[in-house]
C-alpha cells in the first residue's frame, strides 16, 4: 500500500476514534501530507469511504497531475461551500473541522451550510500524524539538513569583516536554490555583534566587524521537507568570555541530545538543557524554548518547551537549539535537527559544534 | 501630524461610522500599517482614546524600538486573552474583530472572554484604508518596481538555452536582495516552453530550449512595499503566431491602462482588457483576472475582476496583467504596476512591453 493510502487509512482510524464521519481539512500542509496536492487553494474532505479535493480552475491541471488518492472537484465559487454541499449530500452527520486553521468567516460559512450541531472542532488531528515521520520522510529531512550544512560550509570563506549581513543571507539562499532546494525554509538569519543577542533578528544592512559574534540560522526546503540549523562564528580571537559561553551552549546542546529518546517527555529535554545553563549561571539568558518539530512545515509538533508534557515518540524530528543572548553584548546559539529513536537520538545536521573562528 | 497618527485618526472615524468602540486587529500587515510593528506575533487594540499592542517577550525590544503610536504590553500567555481582558476593563461595549483574519479558535476564545453580544465581525476595514496609498507609499512602490525592473534587465543576458528555470529564479532573487530588497515579494516564476501556459507555474528544473517562450513574473519587497511585474521572452526568431499573440497581449495591456482612472469601476478595466482579447478571438485563453492591488501585501484590495464593481480611487495601486495561455503550446503575459490618478493612470514599471527576443 502506497504511503498516501496508508496515511488516509490511519486518519480514518483517528476519525473513528473521535466519533467523526468526516474531516474537512483546510490546512495546506495537511492536504499536502494526505494527498500530495501542492497548490495553495484547496479543501480536502475525508470520509470513511473516500476523499475529495475541492480546488479552483487555476489548479485543475496540477491537481490532476499530483493527486492520486482523492477525487478532484474543480469549482468556481467558495470551496468551503462546495465541500459543505457535498458533505450534506453524502449524509455525513458528525464533521470535524480544523478550528485552529479555518477563519471565523470560514467557520460561519460552514455553520450556515451544515448547522453547528454537525460541526466538531478538532485540533492537531493530522498534525499529530505528521509529527511522526516514516523512513522516507526522515531521509528527505536528512537530505535537506545536509544541503544546508553544505551551503553553510561553502559560504564560510565569504564571512569576513566589511560584508553585510544581508549579502551573506542572499548568498546562502541563492546557493541553497542552486543546490536544488525549492527555497529557504524561513528567512535566513545572519545577526552580528550586538544583533546576535536578538534571537529573531533578520539579516540587516549591518556590516560584520572584527571581534564580533555572528549567528547563522538557516534551513532549506528539499522534496517538500524543511531543515533548520544554527551555528555561531567569531571573527577574530575569541575572548575567555566568548569561549566560556560557547562551551556552555555546546554542553547544553549535547546534554539535551543525550536526553532525547522515545518515551521521554518533551519538557524533560527542555529542563536538561536549562539545567546545564543554570549550572553555569547563564540560564536567564536563554529566552526561548529548546526546540520544535520540523517537517513539511518549519514549526510543527512536538514543541520542546517547559510546559509540554507530550512524550517523544520514535520518528519525531525536532530541533535542539539552546542559546545565550546577552543584551548589548551578543549571543551564541547551536541548533541541530534530531530524530527521536527508541533508545536515543540521531543527529541529521552534520556540521560540527565548535565555535567557528575566522 | 505624522503618518501613523493620521492613520489611527482615520481608522477612528471609520470605527465611529461603524458604531464601534474598539477594533481588535490581528492581521499582521494591518498592524504594520497602523503602528509600524514588524514582528510576526502581535494583536493591536484601537479604541477612540488610544491604541495598545500586545506581543510576547521575543518581540519586546523590537516593539519598543519600532512602535510610537501605541502602548506596548508584553504578555506570556495568549495575546487574544490579554487583549480581551484589557477591553473588558476599558469598558468597551461594541468591539470589532477581523472575521476573515482570525481563526475559529481565536474567535471562540474572544467570545468566551467578552461574550458574543460585544463582538462584531468586520471585514476589510483597515484593508480599504491600505488600498489608497499616500505619496510616500507610492514612492516606495515605485522604488520596489524599479528595483525589479533593473534586476530583470541584469538577468536577461543569462537567459539562454540550456539554463534551468530555477537557476534563473535564484539569480533574480539573489540580485534583488543584493540590490537592497528584503526579499522576493512572492516565489519568482520562470516558466518556459509548454510550462509558460501555466499561469501559476513555479520555476522548475526544466532547462530553457531554443524557440521557446519564457514567462518571468517577479517582484521585490523594498521598505516593506511589494512590486509585481511580468515580461515574456522568446528564445529565437518568433513565429507569426508568437508575434501576433504578443501584439494582442500588448494591446490589451495598453487599452486596460488607458481605461484606468479614478471613478471607473474595477470590472470595467477587466472588461476592456477582455474585449481586446475577444476581438482577436483569444479571450478564452485568458483564464485569470486582470489585476489586483499591491502594497504591504502582494495581493490586496482592489481586485480588477469581472464581478468587482468597486470604483477606482486616486491612490489605488494595481497590477494590469493580461495573458494568453494555450495549453500544450505556451503562454504570454505582460504585467505592470500602475497608480490610479484622477484623470488617468501612471505606470510604475519602467520595462518596455515588446516581446523580448534573445
Amino acid at each position: 500500500m502506497a504511503e498516501g493510502a496508508k496515511r488516509l487509512a490511519r486518519l480514518r482510524l483517528r476519525l473513528g476514534a473521535a466519533g467523526l464521519d468526516a474531516l474537512l481539512v483546510a490546512h495546506r500542509a495537511n492536504i499536502l501530507y494526505l494527498v500530495n496536492f501542492h497548490g495553495s487553494t484547496g479543501v480536502l474532505v475525508v470520509t470513511h469511504r473516500g476523499a475529495v479535493l475541492f480546488t479552483d480552475g487555476r489548479y485543475a491541471t496540477q491537481a490532476r497531475a499530483e493527486v492520486r488518492r482523492a477525487r478532484i472537484v474543480v469549482t468556481q465559487g467558495s470551496l468551503l461551500e462546495a465541500a459543505a454541499a457535498w458533505l450534506r449530500e453524502a449524509g455525513t452527520r458528525r464533521i470535524g473541522f480544523e478550528a485552529a486553521r479555518i477563519t471565523a468567516d470560514g467557520y460561519a460559512e460552514l455553520r450556515r451550510a451544515l448547522g453547528s450541531s454537525r460541526l466538531l472542532a478538532v485540533r492537531n488531528l493530522v498534525e499529530e500524524m505528521r509529527a511522526v515521520k516514516d523512513a522516507e520522510e526522515i531521509a528527505a529531512l536528512g537530505r535537506a539538513a545536509r544541503l544546508a550544512s553544505r551551503v553553510f560550509a561553502e559560504v564560510l570563506p565569504l564571512v569576513r569583516p566589511g560584508v553585510r549581513e544581508l549579502d551573506l543571507a542572499a548568498e546562502i539562499e541563492y546557493r541553497m536554490k542552486r543546490a536544488g532546494a525549492a527555497g529557504a525554509a524561513f528567512e535566513t538569519i545572519v545577526a552580528s555583534g550586538r544583533r546576535s543577542a536578538l534571537p529573531h533578528a533578520r539579516a540587516s544592512r549591518k556590516r560584520l566587524a572584527r571581534n564580533e559574534l555572528v549567528v547563522f540560522d538557516l534551513g532549506a526546503i528539499l522534496s517538500d521537507y524543511c531543515s533548520d540549523m544554527t551555528r555561531t562564528v567569531f571573527l577574530g580571537r575569541p575572548s575567555a568570555r566568548v569561549r566560556r559561553l560557547s562551551a556552555c551552549v555546546q554542553e547544553a546542546q549535547q546534554r539535551g541530545f543525550e536526553a532525547v529518546r522515545a518515551g521521554v517527555a518533551a519538557q524533560r529535554v527542555d529542563a536538561v538543557v536549562r539545567s546545564v545553563l543554570r549550572a553555569h549561571r547563564v540560564d536567564s539568558y536563554f529566552t526561548h524554548s529548546t526546540g520544535h518539530g520540523v517537517g513539511l512545515e518549519i514549526h510543527e509538533e512536538p514543541r520542546l518547551a517547559r510546559s509540554v508534557n507530550t512524550r517523544l515518540v520514535a520518528g519525531h524530528v525536532v530541533t535542539l537549539e539552546p542559546g545565550v543572548y546577552i543584551p548589548g553584548w551578543g549571543g551564541i546559539r547551536i541548533e541541530d535537527l534530531v530524530v527521536v529513536r527508541r533508545g536515543g537520538a540521531e543527529r541529521l545536521t552534520p556540521t560540527p559544534h565548535d565555535l567557528i573562528t575566522l
